[in-house]
Parts: C-alpha cells; structure tokens; sequence
C-alpha cells in the first residue's frame, strides 16, 4: 500500500449517528411521544430515491437539505401530523446539521489530521457539513462532498473530482466509510478504501454492512484503529 | 452592526505574503542571483488579466493553478530564463502552495475561530488553499473561493454564492480583505466588510490600499485587532 495523501470520509452514518440524533430532535421538536427512531429511518428511507432523481437527470442540480425538506412533508404525512408552521420544519429540517458524532470520531480525525488531509466526502452540501463540523467538533481540513463536485455518490465523477479538487490522483486518496457500496464505487475509481464498520447505525437489529464485502485496503475497528493502521 | 456569523477571508496578501514568498521560491528554484521580488511582482502583474479572460466568457472556466502556471511561461520568457524541465515549473507554480502567513493571521484566526465560521474567499483553487492551509497552519473551517462558487472576485455571483453555500444571508457574512475595491464588491452584494491594511504587501514602496476607502463594517490594524473588535 502506498500512502495516501487525502482521506475522504463519508460522513452520515460514518462520522456521525445520524439515526438517534434525528429521533432525538423529532422527539424534541413534534412531541415526545413520537417514535423518533421509526421517524428518522422513515426520512431516511426517503434519501436515496430523491437523489437518484438528480443522479439520473431527471431532475437538475439540487442541495441535500433541499431534498431533506421535501421528503420531510412526506413522513409528516406519513406519521399523521398536521402542518407544523414553516419555522419548525426548518428547525427540524436542520436536524441533519446537528449530528452527533461516534464516541471515537473527534479524537481519531484529530490524530489523522496531523498527517493527513481530511475532507468529508458527503451527500451532504456544504452548509449542513460546515454546521455540523462546528457542532461536534469535526477537525475538517476542506468540505468536499456533493455541493463541490456537482454529482451525488456513487456516480463515479464524485469520486473522480474530488480527489481532482485536492490535486491529488485518486490512488493518493483514501475513502473511509462504513457502506460497502460506497467503498466499491470509490475502488473502481481508483481511490484507496477503509471500511470501519458502524454495526448500529441503523439500530440494534442491523443485518447491512456488519462485515467488510469488499478487497478494501484497510478494515479497521474503529476511527482510533484507522489512526493506529495509517501510522498516527 | 449585528453579529456576522461567518467571516470570509481574501488570501493572497491579507493573510499570506504572497510577495515575499515567491520570491524567495523563485530564487530557491530557479537562481539566487534571480531578482525574487521582481520576478514575484511581474508574475502577480499577469494574475488579474488572467482571470479577466474568464471573468469576461471569453475563456471557459480554468482554476488558478493553470493561469499561473501559463503566466509563469511568459514570465520566465520576459526573465530570459531558459525552457526548464517540466517538474521545476510544475515546482516553482506550487510557490503559490507554499506562501507563508503574516505574523499576527494565524494565532488571530485560532481565536476568531472559536465564534464564527472562517473559510478563505479566494480566487485561488482547493488545492492551492488546502495545501497552503496545511503547511502555514490556517484553520480554516471549510474551504470556498473561486472553484466552489466558479466565478472570479470581484463578480457579485462570487459573494452571493459563497453566502448561500454557507446557508447564510449575505448580511450574515463578512468579508475580511486588505484590499478595498474587493470589500467594495462585498458590500454591493449586502456583505458586512473587515478592512486590515497590508502596508507591505507590494514591498515597501506600497502606494495603494494603505488606508480604508469605504465606509466598512470595522477598520482593524490586524487579525488579532479583529478578534479584540469582533468580541472574542
């Protein structure tokens, strides 16, 4: 393995528990007595099918939080709760830009850092990533990630213009993530891969992505065993 | 004045000595007995005709590496300086990689950096602000300029979208430069504006921008004088 210069990470669900941060602010925000986790995987469910609308063309360029919103109206539906005033659907809208991070993310990134570049390579745009990076701490040398390279992942000019904006070639970077698949659209663009499994991402009961599916250049525990297997 | 919630910084010559240092690369690289200071001012003087060639649509859009490496060309033509191999070029282009900061930018933008959100608005590349943020310890928060909003300053598109990919109102940002006719354009687009005189950015004969010539949001000696003016 040769080093790599960048280190890309994906970020929902990599970085960050988006699931039990979003069941808390809906709790929080439309009524205590909601099951916030049903709630969040419901939006969440939602994710994909929005952007494969941009990813095929059928729809033009169009940010995260935008497609957040418009899937949000639909779960509110979904979950019978009558129209919430517009300022309350931004305020849980924005949920997503207060992520908490894993117990071991802050500390591993700062080890990291001092070696490498370290760039999420988000869904997310940039303003959802820059919130949440001040929020829990995320020590982020340069906010990639869709808003950047106009193409939501794993279309594979993502990947390819990311490691162009940093001047690197793809074999100089590294994507870290916790999804297979996003490891495997990486790879087949050139990039070094690291899978760090997050087996409760999606709950107690998750079956995806407990193991590592691919020939990924480094499998680690953790953000602390990346740090340790990247030589920080 | 109400509270601007991110402060976007222009770069060459506000927070890094673009001068000085490129001299000292040219002469490292190419000859000591080079006139460092001459050659860095008649590679800066190719710099804003340049980017006028995208500004104006006659040229698609090119990152600032590649219209500094075509200046530096001609540069080394006017210098009588012989063809030189393709990687001391590739070298001598990256100078602009590796300016060093003034002395007081970063520990002021380490405090500003505990209250409000700080991104380089420059016309430089990532890969120019990532590489020159890693090595003079910039801690930048996310990184906009030229290639994320892809338009040259002073175009007013290039402050609207650096507010908008922050999410923020153009009134929410402030634009922190050493050069007035560039906070001039900030302000046209509803931008709050940070004068921080650079006396010696073009040597000490320095005849322009050594004095505030609008009416700015603060007037500060240097970024740690910004900080004390900024409440942190």
């Amino acid at each position: 393995m040769s080093q790599p210069q960048a280190l890309l990470f994906d970020v929902f669900g990599t970085v960050v528990d988006w699931r039990s941060s979003v069941a808390r602010e809906a709790a929080a925000i439309l009524s205590a007595e909601i099951d916030g986790a049903a709630f969040a995987d419901a939006w969440r469910a939602r994710y994909q099918p929005a952007m494969e609308e941009v990813r095929s063309g059928r729809r033009p360029w169009t940010v995260l939080d935008e497609l957040h919103y418009e899937n949000l109206q639909v779960v509110l539906q979904d979950f019978g709760i009558e129209a919430a005033p517009d300022d309350t659907l931004a305020e849980l809208n924005h949920a997503w830009h207060r992520l908490d991070p894993w117990p071991d993310a802050v500390a591993g990134l700062q080890r990291l850092k001092q070696r490498y570049i370290l760039a999420p390579h988000s869904n997310g745009n940039i303003a959802l990533l820059v919130n949440m990076a001040k929020r829990a701490g995320l020590p982020w040398d340069v906010i990639l990630g869709a808003e950047v390279v106009r193409a939501y992942k794993p279309l594979p000019e993502s990947y390819q213009r990311a490691a162009s904006a940093l001047g690197r070639a793809p074999a100089q970077c590294m994507m870290v993530a916790a999804h297979n698949g996003d490891l495997l659209a990486a790879q087949a663009q050139g990039l070094q891969t690291a899978f760090v499994p997050r087996p409760n991402e999606h709950g107690a009961q998750q079956k995806t992505d407990l193991t590592p599916t691919g020939d990924w250049t480094i499998v680690a525990a953790d953000f602390a065993d990346l740090a340790v297997q990247l030589g920080v």
